[in-house]
């Protein structure tokens, strides 16, 4: 009788079986910003506090709109506008090198980047790059819950490395116990989202061991992708490791979504070493990829745009501002919160069930996102790219859910 | 010994088995590409008469550049540059709903529109939304090559129909042949890369009858998806059959890439009609892939410009002059030639075989792209797309060619 009942649902529509799952659990954040949209319309957008959505509050730097009308003035529009090498401009490629090595002492050239519709676009095409189906991804928790999705993409299988509750430094150890033979890659993201932490060099050289090891116990390449869009947001002088130092099959991801507040644009980069392993197939497959996703090339007038940005910065005192009133007045409410070291989120520890905590602060009109979208229950996200006066307004309502639910 | 061999070849890389067949077969235009960079560098680029690549050759319109600025100046950073729902801007889907409705008469609304990374990406997110593995595909040969990529992709099952030769308009009954109970939809391209050809309104009105036929043999929706980048460049009056009319079931594919000469902007979009079956199931799905594919959204700022330029054109009359006057030039030195209605291709039987005429053609320092590369020997194609001295500089080439060649 169940049999036949889920025969016939699973005729009764013509799409895709997984695409059709994925239509009926829509995404905890989603959800957040439709509860938004209905609190506002019923009490006044500006009496609804919403840290659920990691969308930059502040406009991209004047830099980025004289950049575009100087280049539509200049530059040919054939050119402009036109089909380049998938891998993008070189142009470009070689401004996005320059800029790293000046910052990094590296020493990478146009040859290693490859210009992405963004870092979700990046991440796409280098696991298409990499995986056969049934290789496996280690991320580790509390992580963004949609390269889950970017694994199953590429017929690839999500292993998710258990979250290191104490400080969420991730544990080498935890990961060390996690890598099979069957390991082909390990993403991170550092500055985290959603933790707000930092990543420190002794964690990355702790994993790079861990990772040099199990590429030599098991016989091939562990590539450790790095999605880094929040590399810029570092806080109290913080410093984030660059990964190609400490581990040679590193492939980083970078985005100017957050760092020049550009997130509609879709525009990022894949940095791929010499000294990966099979750096050269890589890099060739990994336009092929390009091509074949149907991205073809990162779009090119803004491509343009971010080679001429590269040292501008979106308003990093204004985040950190942000980020000290919500951390002392959660701290002087009474609860307990990770220190918030980078990006624009602070994971605060809930009280009693994160989805309870989620419906309880709804009703102070304030929107978080449970730990349980993070696959970390027990938490809240609280992203605090927000107007100061969403979180001034917000910390009565945090103080009033303190006292209800802190025992 | 050849499967020991075999065996070590497949364990000497790391990436994607799949990843590394691409790699070692490079595509016949991309060699046509580097090709035509040899030459340029051996004889001067103005004494290479390349007819490879479509890529547009006249500007984006100046509405472009000026839509562009204006947005720049009167819309908010965080609005332009920022997030939007994954389906793209509602006032910009409702600016294109109403464009398609004023020009054919539909009634179609923002809800319908999805705003994509160029037609490849609207093809990927399509095809993402409504394959299950081993699904078949159906394409017309000859055909633009990459869509066996985009189906694989969603591990489906690409099967060719033979061309109809006579006149390279489909022939319903080989449509008919192709069907399987496992067809779950047809990708058309029309006006045609590559024969330049326009579907009639009576192929199509013949192709939709057969399908109409096979949903109702089968009991399930079989989605014609309809790659219209060229429906702008119909010439001599010539009418595109718009084909939700026609058929119900249908999903049109469109790029401003060829209309707008934007082609590395990578924006167009997906139309999918209210009236098609599951309509509401395939849109939220179709939003969903947009998202976990890695596009997220179409780019934001060359969204609302292309908004404010619908009724803007690319040179027409320009691609119409070079047109005829290859066409002329080709026939009277003795070629049999298709002759092109639409797109910017012209579609020439070769006297040889193709590759061969390819390998001849490029001793005088001509580049074209075998018919074999869009799955029908026998045939070149030739893209026009290029300055008019470009053509009148290789005429004396061909008609060496027809005199070394047409026995």
């Amino acid at each position: 009788m169940l049999i036949e009942v889920k025969l016939t649902m699973s005729q009764s529509h013509n799409i895709s079986e997984r695409m059709f799952e994925l239509t009926q659990k829509n995404s905890a954040v989603r959800e957040m910003f439709e509860e938004g949209n209905r609190l506002a319309a019923l009490y006044g957008r500006e009496n609804v506090y919403d840290f659920s959505l990691g969308n930059p509050y502040f406009p991209a730097p004047e830099a980025v709109k004289t950049a575009i009308s100087d280049i539509l003035e200049n530059e040919a529009s054939t050119f402009v506008h036109g089909y380049m090498s998938n891998s993008g401009y070189a142009d470009v490629r070689q401004a996005v090198a320059d800029n790293i090595n000046r910052r990094f002492g590296t020493g990478f050239a146009a040859g290693n980047v490859i210009m992405t519709v963004g870092a979700a676009g990046g991440l796409n095409v280098i696991l298409k790059t990499l995986l056969n189906p049934g290789d496996e991804v280690l991320v580790l928790a509390p992580y963004f819950l949609e390269y889950g999705n970017y694994i199953a993409n590429a017929d690839g299988v999500l292993v998710v490395v258990p979250a290191n509750t104490e400080d969420f430094q991730p544990d080498a150890k935890a990961v060390a116990a996690a890598v099979t033979s069957k390991t082909k890659a390990v993403i991170i993201n550092n500055p985290n989202n959603p933790t707000g932490v930092i990543y420190s060099e002794d964690t990355i050289r702790k994993i790079s061991e861990v990772l040099k090891q199990k590429q030599k116990e098991y016989g091939h390449a562990i590539y450790l992708l790095s999605d880094e869009p929040y590399r810029e947001l570092a806080f109290d002088g913080a410093e984030v490791p660059w990964l190609t130092k400490y581990y040679r099959n590193t492939i980083v991801g970078y985005s100017w979504s957050k760092s020049l507040s550009l997130p509609g644009e879709r525009i990022g980069y894949l940095l791929i070493p010499s000294e990966a392993d099979d750096y050269e197939l890589i890099y060739n497959a990994a336009c092929i990829a390009t091509r074949i996703l149907g991205f073809v090339n990162a779009p090119s007038l803004i491509q343009r745009a971010v080679a001429r940005c590269l040292d501008e910065s979106t308003d990093i005192a204004a985040y950190d501002l942000n980020r000290r009133l919500l951390y002392s007045g959660l701290k002087k409410a009474g609860f307990e919160c990770v220190y918030p070291q980078g990006a624009f989120y602070l994971w605060m520890k809930t009280p009693c069930d994160d989805r309870q905590f989620c419906a309880a602060a709804k009703k102070h009109n304030i929107l978080v996102v449970p730990g349980a979208s993070f696959s970390c229950p027990g938490y809240v996200r609280i992203a605090y790219c927000v107007g100061e006066d969403t979180i001034r307004g917000a910390l009565p309502g945090f103080e009033e859910l303190a006292e209800e639910l802190i025992k």
